[in-house]
């Protein structure tokens, strides 16, 4: 019996970047050029970047099945003071021991110190700062946005910075980092400036866009979503685990800049203001193989961006 | 410290529903009214139903913390043929010691039966069909659809319908239902009419809306979907698990019909044409407390319907 079954998320066809109407009625799969694979293994070298070591954190994380590495690209451009004092945080050594605190189910993982609301227990913070100013967006001006035609909802513009999902609201000159899949953002108590980067969250669901805005978002998980989305949910108050034992560890967490050159994952990321990722975007607008129906459009949090091993020099 | 951190799922505060505009640039929170804790605790019980017992499947999955029941509600009005035939499946035994065979990342978990493509070696699918017709979409006519304001960047109109997001194109006449987190879908082939519910499909990630009108929907997870997307991710191959030992084997499926009344969970669903629902989305466009900005609009796939344990008589 032949019953297969869906496509992979990244695995279809496509036409080279065209501007595209928000709604298509109806739209016809177009014909086939190439897919996103094939997009992906001629993209041209330029078309790539190296991880920026001062601004990328290796975390490594105790589940059930070992232990496990969740890679983080701080976003300092959107939240400078926060990305300074998680990598602050990260070079005193304040993560290792910590633990996953919270998972919620299509919500977000969350981590921290456990004891961080009890004076007399929570790990001091070093030479980190306790108290920083709300992050939660900036000037639009001079940023390099590439834009997204699609329609979106939330906010009068979208597109991608530096690899991370931006919304923008030209009328009133803000930008802002989008609550999608894998992002991470800073935990806050009532007072807008009461994150200071020692609690973290990563979002594991359908995007919760009605966060933007909210909270101060620090950067994105480049590898290793799907630890933190796989760990088991916590309980009914809003995820939080019950028991100390329930609690995944971080065993710790380094800034690749901290680390020997040998140790440092080996990756590079694709630039989203490169030609590969206009195709790749199309790719999924336009879809033909399996696919009856193109729905022409796609949304900021439809595609993330692709790594790949650093290819060997020639 | 205070470093608590981020509001639940549906921890928020609201008006009665008014229809919104599709972008209100930079809107203020508005005064608060009654919480979604309070509109559900509020909320008369006319607004609520019971589960269909004809159209209500309880699968009993073996994962590693145990036995865990995932409660999947049937769209018969959507895909009459693929619903019935799910129900001869259920009723006939054929899920029962099938597996989950696929988990990717931010996408699916699928089950079915892993010899299923094996001739001589798949399961006899019984008195159910082997061969049924694609149930893409439906008539948009007469479709009792409560409609969102909200726009929407992949279909002309979106809403619900009994319980389930839809997505409506007006000038084709066309409704179906949406790939929201929770869908069930029915894996098929290449050919469009390859389908017949024997392997099954969740989304357990951000709403993959680009399959819509691509494969058919049979349903939605009521209850349990947290066990479908915590399971252990596949591997590179679409999430296809390598070997069968990882599959988490399904013990049994079961129509709640024949179920002993004793068995059936006793839950109840809100209605998706009732006042509460209404608040409740009203409370998620429109925030306080905690928010300091609300987006002033949701989507389809921002909020999923709630449950709750069917009262006692009084």
């Amino acid at each position: 019996m032949d019953k297969t079954l869906l496509p992979t998320l990244l695995l279809t066809v496509a036409l080279p970047a065209v501007v595209l109407p928000a709604f298509a009625a109806d739209p016809a799969p177009r014909p086939t050029q190439r897919s996103s694979a094939d997009i992906l293994a001629q993209s041209p070298a330029d078309d790539w970047r190296g991880l920026d070591a001062e601004n990328t954190v290796l975390m490594e994380l105790q589940t059930r099945d070992g232990v496990g590495q969740v890679l983080i690209e701080l976003a300092p451009r959107f939240a400078p003071r926060h990305a300074a004092n998680i990598r602050q945080l990260a070079r005193g050594g304040y993560y290792d021991g910590l633990a996953v605190v919270r998972v919620q189910d299509n919500f977000v993982t969350q981590w921290g110190d456990p004891n961080g609301e009890n004076e007399k227990l929570a790990k001091p913070l070093g030479k980190a700062e306790a108290k920083l100013p709300a992050e939660f967006s900036v000037s639009l001006k001079g940023l390099a946005l590439t834009r997204l035609p699609d329609v979106d909802g939330w906010a009068p513009q979208t597109g991608f910075v530096e690899g991370f999902p931006v919304a923008a609201d030209p009328k009133n000159d803000r930008a802002w980092l989008a609550h999608c899949y894998g992002m991470v953002g800073a935990g806050r108590g009532n007072a807008v400036d009461s994150s200071n980067g020692s609690e973290l969250y990563a979002v594991i669901g359908h995007a919760p866009r009605g966060l933007d805005l909210n909270i101060t978002v620090v950067g994105r998980v480049l590898k290793g979503i799907e630890l933190l989305s796989s760990l088991p949910r916590g309980g009914p108050n809003m995820g939080f685990y019950d028991k100390p034992e329930q609690r995944p560890t971080i065993q710790r967490a380094r800034l690749l800049a901290d680390m020997p050159q040998s140790e440092r994952p080996a990756l590079q990321v694709l630039r989203t203001d490169s030609k590969t990722w206009g195709a790749l975007l199309d790719a999924r607008r336009w879809r033909s193989g399996w696919f009856v129906h193109s729905p022409g459009h796609i949304e900021l949090c439809s595609a993330s961006v692709p790594t790949r091993p650093t290819p060997p020099v020639q």
